[in-house]
């Protein structure tokens, strides 16, 4: 069947969050454990592609949860303009699948001269990334044949989400991601949980056939959620050659409104919690515009939209796109077979992209 | 004439530059001294629209010209999820042509709570963002009418240059931009060379026909031109709700190469530079696809496309950002103008934004 990997691939990751909590979580401790005693003031982050947003994610992360400053780094400034940043007291975290990108090992060799403490996160133990860097963490999502990334993305967050929760220990943590009641409980449930919005797939199914001759479409979310609007479009363009835009709920308001008339479809990524929450002027402007409005999220949510995809309970608002993005995975892969694509292999594209 | 004033913006920008060299600078020396006292090891930016992209370009500039980890803030760390970072040697700077957008202001007050060292960078001396802020560089434009900002990011994105550079002095500066012949005499050309590539605008006008029935666009670039290839993409969204994205070349690669097929329009910004060679290797895919290329840059990027606007010679690289974009501010105004839309006052926009 075309696309079997990418589906396998998708329903596989209740699985491999469990594999994260049970095997991987002793190593991430050990590895922030180390990290702590070094007393970190900056975080950096180098990713391409899917992984950039995996980084995106960890930057809110280190923002609210660790109260530093963050950044994500340009490979090109090194890689291109040959620079010798003054790296003391940085974190610099690369984060790959492959760890095989040479646009990643060079800026992490470099970060490393420049005196940086320097960590890969990958899904490959034995790559050139994990060699440059002086800590790993391994994301255990095993091996992955479609092009389009899945389980190595939610591989990312978790085991990036994992790592920051440790850093922070000690520090006031879930302060303000409505987590109050305890990230280390949620955690533990999120394999049942993503169990239960990956059985959305016969209705993210039917969605998917709305979207057949659809050009273009924008996505927007706010806070956290951001990454999942970032890699729902990626996905989107990879698999379905749709031409689709993210923007933060923010930024979409700053500009490119104008382009979204009658009908212009847009999905709104809006689980529970204070992103969703800030999304709404948003809502308003959209429903003015009578844009096409997919929201996928709650029911208050739901309501919203033209549309709705229901989402159950996610949990706290931090861990939400480590579940949000399993259904907008499920929409690329069905809307790429309804355009007769195979969502495992997409013309022009590589498993491994080779940029310098 | 519908889209006057955007149109005079545009042609207003060689005398703008003249005036920050000669009014600007001064103050921005006088704050880059001030700035260099307290030795600043970190910079973040804050900045919503066309001003972000004038951050990221000066987001680059510290990382190559100041050898600094730097980052782009999310305003919504702090506006949703009200954290209190650790800011402490952190020069924070917010860009702003109004210096009016609550989600700046919330951030920029905080930064300042928070230990950091705080600089306004705006077209407004007096606005609430200046006044958060411990100093301020006033850019100069001059009263901006069209929605569409165009004078106002240039204005940015030159002073922001010259604000770095004056940070920057003592250190090796210039290194890898291409400016080793001394950016100071560079500078001083840059009203001369606007006018020059101002006047491309008629060869600029027949080039927009083509665009008349196109529905989407990707452009791209690397390297200190990745803001010219956002920045873009903005107006033409703003002016011509064209639907267009930006990537960097090397982002491009990974994903969202598979939606480009036979005829789909890119535009590729490649003035001389190592920004441009690092793009030949995307060229040579988009060529493969058949891709409709229009380069704009010198004779040899040219050749590369589909069809090319070949801009005189723009100086050192590092300077290219600030002339190159003025064609396609040109190119959005006439497209507009060619789907009968009036560029001065886009639908569903207003000159401030007012996020939270």
């Amino acid at each position: 069947m075309k696309g079997a990997c990418m589906a396998a691939e998708i329903q596989e990751q209740p699985q491999v969050f469990e594999r994260i909590l049970r095997e991987g979580r002793p190593r991430i401790l050990e590895v922030a454990q180390a990290i702590r005693r070094r007393q970190p003031r900056f975080v950096l982050f180098v990713a391409r592609g899917t992984s950039d947003h995996a980084a995106l994610y960890a930057k809110y992360l280190v923002e609210t949860q660790l109260g530093l400053p963050a950044g994500l780094v340009s490979p090109s400034t090194v890689t291109i303009y040959d620079t010798h940043p003054d790296l003391r007291d940085v974190l610099f975290i690369g984060v790959s699948q492959s760890g095989g990108s040479p646009d990643l090992i060079e800026p992490m060799t470099r970060a490393h001269a420049c005196g940086a403490l320097t960590l890969a996160v990958t899904n490959a133990p034995e790559s050139p990334l994990t060699e440059a860097a002086e800590f790993h963490v391994d994301v255990l999502a095993g091996s992955e044949q479609a092009v389009a990334a899945t389980k190595t993305y939610t591989a990312e967050l978790l085991s990036l989400f994992l790592l920051v929760e440790a850093l922070g220990d000690g520090a006031p943590s879930y302060k303000d991601g409505g987590t109050s009641s305890g990230g280390g409980e949620a955690v533990e449930s999120l394999p049942q949980r993503a169990q239960a919005v990956l059985a959305l797939d016969s209705e993210v199914g039917r969605l998917a056939v709305r979207y057949r001759f659809a050009e273009q479409l924008v996505v927007t979310a706010r806070g956290y959620n951001y990454a999942t609007a970032r890699e729902t479009a990626l996905k989107l363009m990879e698999t379905s050659y749709l031409v689709a835009h993210a923007f933060s709920a923010a930024d979409l308001l700053h500009g490119p409104m104008a382009m979204i008339d009658r009908g212009f479809p847009v999905i709104a990524v809006a689980p529970s919690g204070q992103g969703s929450s800030a999304l709404q002027p948003v809502m308003e402007r959209l429903r003015e515009l009578r844009a096409d409005v997919l929201v996928v999220g709650g029911a208050d949510a739901c309501r919203l939209g033209t549309i709705g995809l229901e989402l159950p309970d996610l949990g706290p608002e931090i861990l939400t796109p480590i579940l949000a993005i399993l259904p907008l995975q499920q929409l690329a892969w069905h809307l790429a077979r309804e355009r007769a694509i195979d969502p495992d292999q997409p013309r022009g594209l590589q498993k491994v992209t080779e940029t310098w």
